[in-house]
């Protein structure tokens, strides 16, 4: 298996080919962005955390019976994944009320929701990633209608499984983004990452924030909770067996 | 009949109670806004111009078996209608992309859309009207599931209706926004205004604006585009019949 060229760089992450074109390369990046990438920084550590973070992550998970793009963990950055064609729709899931939707509905962060609901946002820089309704979507045709409800399904299953994993380990899952990509074979698969960057984590007693609002809000040392994240989920051993 | 206490003054209206305790007598107001109350101006003659023409579509939609709170026009700047508890919910139906959705979506101003959508957003000027998902709405307990269905079936119906009553007076409807409200059996109902203040209408050979955005924009005068509004619809003998 070897790295060949580059095929996309994000934010957070460098997309390789490899000489299986079914699957390609992933390298976590130090770089740290929020607000539509307004705020910026370099964190040395953070890539490394976070492949620890997804890659185990997508382990639990496969073994609870949710697929996804993770084949294996390759380097303490790095990861090998299938390729997909991302769905240019964050899927986001919501148990606690934090964020954008705190403020939309003009509920105190922290208040639970009656039943956790799932958003769409428009991946979409100049835009600034909006909200959209089921009925933009089928407008732009980013998803057809049976597409976006297997998005609400897989994303309502993948918060009950997680939010266990998160439970056992003292951390309360109060809302997460997740990415859909489509196969060669146009099979949607769970894809990109899941991580402190793209979940809201809070620790189940003190409520002391675990995740990227501790970068967005500069609350203290990102890699510092980075790191209590990873210990608590069993450390990097759990994401190499 | 006769005009009794004050209930409710908002932006555009008054509401007065009568002695019928399921009917009440609406006044319109001279006064524009515009950007959640941040432009705010009087001008004269735009309540009775307003008023004429919502009694007037009021009265066509009926003809055309759509049923709403009005029940007739009392003065020139005067109506009579049922009581209803308003839904917080402004009800948006789309068939051009402009304003907040072209923004939104990234929509050159005047595209067509493939179908006409229907958007909801939250009446609660304080969070400054936001868009709502349907899972938002079931949320909040804004109105059921059930209900959230029958708003978008009456908003299409209502759009189907008006797009042709424009169209004969030479006029586009590029968007409008309902509010519907429950009669004390729990009957919902279309209620509030239909205006150039709750329009968007383009005249359809030259596109020009005839409706609040002349106001929005300082493209003009506003009475005397709400005035052609008007008399392309039949003028007020029209309402009064």
């Amino acid at each position: 298996m070897e790295k060949q060229g580059l095929l996309y760089e994000g934010k957070a992450k460098r997309i390789y080919s490899t000489e299986n074109n079914e699957e390609v390369w992933v390298e976590y990046k130090d770089s740290a962005t929020a607000f539509n990438g307004e705020k910026k920084a370099e964190i040395g550590g953070k890539g490394v955390l976070n492949n620890e973070i997804s890659s185990l992550l997508f382990s639990r998970l496969k073994e609870k019976g949710i697929e996804s793009h993770f084949i294996k963990r390759i380097s303490a950055h790095e990861q090998l994944v299938k390729k997909v064609d991302i769905i240019p729709l964050e899927v986001v899931v919501r148990n606690v009320a934090a964020g954008s939707l705190a403020k939309r509905l003009g509920l105190e962060e922290g208040t639970a929701l009656r039943h956790s609901i799932v958003e769409f946002y428009y991946k979409d820089d100049d835009l600034g990633d909006p909200l959209l309704t089921d009925a933009h979507i089928e407008l732009l045709e980013l998803a057809s209608r049976e597409e976006v409800e297997l998005l609400k399904i897989q994303g309502l299953k993948v918060d009950s499984v997680l939010t266990e994993i998160f439970e056992e380990a003292g951390i309360k899952l109060i809302d997460f983004k997740l990415e859909f990509g489509k196969d060669s074979e146009g099979n949607i698969m769970l894809a990109d990452e899941i991580s402190p960057d793209t979940c809201r984590l809070w620790d189940i007693e003190t409520n002391q924030k675990l995740d990227k609002d501790v970068f967005r809000r500069d609350l203290g040392n990102l890699t510092d909770v980075y790191s209590i994240i990873l210990e608590r989920l069993g450390g990097k051993e759990a994401c190499t067996k």
